[in-house]
């Protein structure tokens, strides 16, 4: 298809619902020697939902205009938005990401051999990559560096370092990736303009920038995936779908901060280039609209219901989401899914059901009866049933037993948590007939650096690892 | 001799004279147990003089108690603090740093088994170490990160990013180096605090600092080694020495700020256990202190005359400088000095002695006798004697002509330098019969990405490399 179209089609196509361009002239002259080079990133953090279809509308546009796309996957900065989750679960997200992405492209109709998917940690922790980082972080000032991030990095009391770093890293993206422009919301503009601003200062040439409008939700008003319930996830069911949508904000005769007219126009008329209300003959009938200004007009002037442009958009949207639903039905990619977003109430197995503490040892006594028993006195700041004190121990040899070392610092009654895990729920009260302590416990030892593991995953609490003073190798109990 | 001494003899001999010691009870600990592992890092920049001496005490301090030292050559921070400096010059610099330092703990007299240099590009670019920086930035506040570095980064109106990133790498270079404690000047508690709060953070032991006072320089009252004329560099000669250090601050009875008593006190003192004053007969005659104290007493009773003190100070420098000297007249010596700190005044075969600028082209006309000749008018904002055009062309080619392109931004009568070169100042006029233009242009080209380039180097404006549209590898003149 791309081929049959001019430079002038590839660049309407390519700059059509955008909201702003940076670079048009660069864009132009390319695109009259060679297909463009776009690249979109994203962090692998949580669950893609259907706000996804906005982006991907556009990169559909692009892959038809005969663009090469890249989608980066910022895993680096995945995990630094959440350092308890190890590297293991990250991979898995980033595999999860790229499945879903292909099925929602595939789901789109657009060929994807033009597509390219590339994980920051490839080549963001390299040496010339890290030496680049440096060399910007002397060249742009914290209040350059602070204003390019206003409107991405969280704003909050007091921000983090790394807040600062992210605008340079996402401008050498654009040369590490060798693109020509590099797709992102509005809300990216002035991350944009610091790439522009500084990329030639290290030697680099200046990348063209392309801006979707910042859209409202289809289901709320926010694009964040913070608020999970709202949200409509790639896989949910038709039952959910219509459920999620039913709560949607779609005031009659309102177009603003409607996101369900928001995603008829930066999704579906895109994609179909026409949208049709269904309606009850009583009412009008279907009427099939091929221009999204005659839907926002009959919405404003209430010819539209907000319950039939709800129902409209169920049909369409369920339409693409079939696809999806439907490839995510291959035993290996539910096996992912479950693997990458793990049910956080299916824990049987997992260390997150115990519940376990910091405590202030206040006293030890020899047990009266026996020589290898302790009697110990523990405080956990009133945490106290079943409490049992976890030591380190070598099988065999009843003298070599340590208590466990909580990080400097800690406070009785801390929550201790395995790496990755910090955010289960312990059960109230264990089921002793389930024998959950010993079938978790066989899986506790000390590693040869004193520190305490399960299953080769950390113990920390909030301040760091849990450790013992010298008895590499042991055991746990 | 360290094996003659007790853990406490040791921890004396490590803590003598120094203002602060952070984490002494673990020192004591690890003095019980084996040698102690101490790392003192500095940027590869200036020429060391012999405020050096005052840290290398120390040093020497820590090498007598059995210490095992780490110097770091922190030369990333050097390349980072001036750009163009290219890594050459840089490595070339770490060589004669190396070889200074071990030519001063000879001089001292100290034993250098147990001394080692590490370069920090040696493992601070790897992929390791830099998801330690961003881990660290992902824990630490901007605020946090700015006070740290309040008293060593220079404060600047508009502070770089860089500044902020500095005192979270010199933490993680105690891990990296597997040292139990790092030295430095007091200037440095902020830092050495900022990494005691954050190393366990990231899983990393807490260590000790030991702090020097900060030591007004023997000539002046900064340390800094911009003021370079009155420095007194390590390979000065005696009459150097002598008029440097008489132009020296030592206000009589004044003990304030006296950059001579300092230097007898944390220099002196420290490696021979005594200080003599020579004086003529006349005033006394010489006299031999054992304790600091009294000579500062005596001074500040005005029975030792800043004359005397001077002269007396001379003499013992001198003895410390002459071996210094002495092992610097070796040929490889000699030409790694001037290599690594080449004279700005030396620059015959450079390109700096050209005065290269950007031009505007206001017209082009062919010529009106010559086919392959064009006549352009050029604004170079006044700037006209012995003014030609410097384009990119292809031999035996005319027709292949571009002019160079200055960087986006700049405008007519920007200096063009080569990269590392930028502070050379041109000739006011070339000599014709040097034929300068005619030697220096034979090794100018454009490179395969179309950058013009001096032997390798590129060309550059204050705003990046100057570049032609597409003659690669082609000529310029």
């Amino acid at each position: 298809m791309a081929d049959q179209l001019s430079p002038d089609e590839k660049y309407n196509l390519i700059t059509r619902n955008l909201q702003e361009v940076l670079g048009e002239e660069k864009l132009k002259q390319v695109l009259q020697e060679r297909e463009l080079k776009v690249y979109w990133g994203t962090a692998t953090t949580g669950k893609p939902h259907v706000a996804y279809f906005v982006p991907m509308s556009k990169i559909a546009d692009f892959l038809k205009a005969g663009c090469e796309v890249t989608i980066l996957f910022a895993d680096l900065h995945a995990y630094l938005d959440n350092m308890k989750a190890p590297w293991e679960l990250l991979e898995l997200r980033v595999k999860y990401y790229e499945q879903v992405i292909k099925a929602m492209l595939e789901s789109i109709g657009v060929p994807l051999d033009r597509l390219k998917f590339v994980k920051g940690t490839d080549y963001q922790l390299s040496r010339e990559y890290t030496l680049d980082v440096y060399r910007l972080s002397s060249m742009v000032t914290e209040h350059d560096a602070k204003k390019a991030g206003a409107e991405v990095v969280k704003q909050v009391e007091h921000p983090l370092l790394s807040g600062l770093l992210y605008p340079g890293l996402q401008a050498l993206d654009e040369e590490y990736l060798k693109v020509d422009a590099q797709f992102g919301g509005v809300d990216q503009r002035k991350i944009f303009t610091l790439a522009e601003k500084y990329l030639p200062s290290l030697g680099y040439a200046k990348r063209a920038h392309l801006m979707n409008p910042m859209v409202p939700g289809l289901t709320g008003t926010k694009m964040s995936s913070s608020e999970e319930e709202s949200k409509i996830d790639l896989l949910d069911s038709k039952e959910d779908v219509k459920k999620k949508l039913k709560k949607a904000f779609c005031e009659p005769g309102n177009i603003q901060n409607n996101g369900v007219l928001s995603f008829v126009k930066h999704v579906l008329f895109p994609l179909r280039g026409e949208f049709c209300i269904k309606r009850d003959p009583k009412w009008g009938g279907d009427k099939i609209y091929t221009v999204f200004e005659d839907v926002e007009k009959d919405f404003a002037e209430e010819l539209i219901h907000p319950g039939d442009l709800k129902a409209s958009v169920e049909v369409a949207l369920n339409q693409l989401l079939q696809p999806i639903r439907k490839k995510f039905e291959l035993p290996e990619l539910r096996k992912l899914t479950s693997l990458a977003y793990p049910d956080p109430s299916k824990t049987s197995d997992r260390m997150q059901i115990l519940d376990i503490r910091v405590g202030k040892i206040v006293s030890v006594e020899k047990h009266p009866d026996a020589d290898s028993l302790y009697l110990e006195k523990i405080d956990m700041r009133g945490i106290e049933s079943q409490a049992m004190l976890l030591c380190a121990s070598v099988e065999g040899d009843p003298r070599r037993v340590e208590p466990l070392d909580p990080p400097e610092g800690s406070s009785p009654g801390e929550r201790v948590f395995v790496e990755g895990y910090e955010t289960g729920k312990p059960d109230e009260r264990l089921n002793p007939k389930k024998k959950v302590w010993e079938k978790l416990q066989v899986d506790l030892n000390i590693s040869d650096e004193c520190v305490a593991q399960w299953k080769d995953k950390q113990l920390m609490t909030k301040l760091g690892q849990i450790t013992c003073k010298t008895l590499k190798g042991g055991n746990i109990s």
